[in-house]
């Protein structure tokens, strides 16, 4: 089995190392970062934290160097999805190519450009420590199913969740994997950029009576989008707000960090999928649609010359 | 006549420093500034920029010092409102207050404490240069009216709206001054806010297609609140928010400003006052009360220790 982890980020790494570990998987691991290429090429793929192992993917920045692929595992950011696929759907024209990103609308891009299509989700988190070492920050399930309108087959999930599960990721194969998707769609557009725009810690913003009313709000919004698009999702998202209230309440959301940093988020594919789906089915999602704007005007005023 | 201004930060000096050059007028200034109550006892209160002039109001941070007044004017931002007219009251035993201040609200709290009361709206803005010296950044009209619940007779609005005009601040006294109030909230509200939270200049913001729809939303509500309580706004507020664009392309709202300093802000008098009076009048103000979280928890942000 041939597989390419296309954005081998904190994310792509998890998965990338994990897999590598495996005698009859051959990795590739595609990203634009040529100083994490090099690393991982010189020195191997480290991951340290919740799991501590070094394997030996190949890396490249160059799409060309990477050959026929039985899969394809998403891991960029979303904005980043579409450059990242068709520099490498070559690699695919055979394949089957599996987004384990966040955000709603990965897999439609995806279809654009390859045969066969999964959706994922996955809980796993990490952060890049230095080139060729990344940081698992938090354990937990990944999600996989075919994605509906240009599906990959149940023999072809069953076949990557397994090569996953084996390699020490657990992951599930499902007929229908869009509950857990939304599920943590929904989970992420309430809490990410309200963090981002707040600049709270998780739980600091729970306990804000405003604001956890702002993010039950959005919770609610994203929870009609579903109904209305006949998910059942995995699990309660003011539940999961709750219970990471209890065990992350220090926590800065990834967006926070983004605007922090200067990056870009992935607003648009989180409140931004949101209001699309929301679009698509006639429910309305104001305050999704804000916090969207307001993201998308934070991130315009940090390319600004001040 | 007699004239204490209560908060003599930038608004409150200008009222100060153009009375206190009428010969017929004794002018009280009460900050708690030390400094900047110092300067002025010392040098004089010395305006700039719009205005060139230099006169002698009374300063102190210390009510009991100030003899009882014709009139009050209320400048402090809106947080400051009760400890302000708290302090104060006495002064105004048999006196007629009007707030001049930004938000919906103000008048409410003043009228706890003094026998007559005056909603206003001023529109010339203004910084503080150094202690003693306040720069005019901005000219324009005041707006005055009696507090429908706790009037203030004609006469008195008439009284003081003419001093102020022949101290060279255009006012006008009106039986209704509603509309121009709700006309600056509304456009307070939508703006001030939204560019605290993306960090954009105001015209920047307003070439954003999502936060211009995002400000738009702000007004519908604004204006849907001002209609249930049959106010007829002085102005349409989005016409304003074009023209502060050509206008003002460039410039921070004062919210922007606050959280840049770390400052409180008065969101609970802008967004807050349209959500309160929203409430009391059934008109729902969803995207209001997501602004006011917003805002709310990135001034809790402010307090953290990082």
């Amino acid at each position: 089995m041939r597989v390419c982890i296309v954005g081998c980020g904190a994310i792509g790494s998890l998965f990338a190392a994990h897999l590598a570990r495996m005698k009859e998987i051959e990795v590739w691991a595609y990203d634009l970062d040529q100083q994490h290429v090099d690393a991982i090429n010189a020195n191997g793929l480290r991951l340290s934290g919740v799991n501590d192992l070094v394997s030996h993917p190949h890396a490249t920045s160059n799409a060309e160097d990477i050959p026929a692929c039985d899969f394809g595992i998403v891991a960029t950011k979303a904005l980043h999805t579409r450059a990242a696929i068709e520099a490498t759907a070559g690699v695919f024209a055979d394949g089957a190519v599996c987004s384990v990103q966040n955000g709603a609308g990965n897999e439609e891009i995806i279809a654009e450009y390859v045969p066969r299509v999964m959706r994922g989700t996955t809980f796993p988190a990490g952060h890049i420590v230095t080139p060729g070492h990344v940081a698992q920050d938090t354990g937990g399930k990944t999600w996989m199913g075919p994605f509906e309108p240009k599906p990959a087959s149940m023999e072809e999930v069953h076949r990557l969740a397994e090569a996953l599960s084996c390699a020490g990721m657990e992951t599930l194969a499902m007929e229908d994997a869009r509950g857990a998707q939304w599920t943590k769609l929904i989970f992420n557009a309430a809490t990410n950029p309200v963090g981002a725009l707040t600049r709270l810690p998780h739980g600091v913003a729970c306990d804000q009576q405003r604001v956890r009313a702002l993010i039950s709000g959005l919770v609610a919004e994203g929870v009609a989008v579903a109904d209305a698009l006949g998910i059942e999702l995995d699990s309660d998202p003011e539940k999961l707000i709750d219970h990471a209230r209890e065990v992350a309440y220090d926590h800065k959301a990834s967006m926070l960090q983004d605007v922090q940093a200067g990056r870009r988020t992935e607003v648009a594919a989180l409140n931004g999928g949101i209001v699309a789906f929301g679009e698509a089915n006639q429910i309305p999602t104001p305050l999704n649609a804000a916090i969207w704007a307001l993201i998308e005007g934070l991130e315009h005023s940090m390319t600004l010359n001040d």
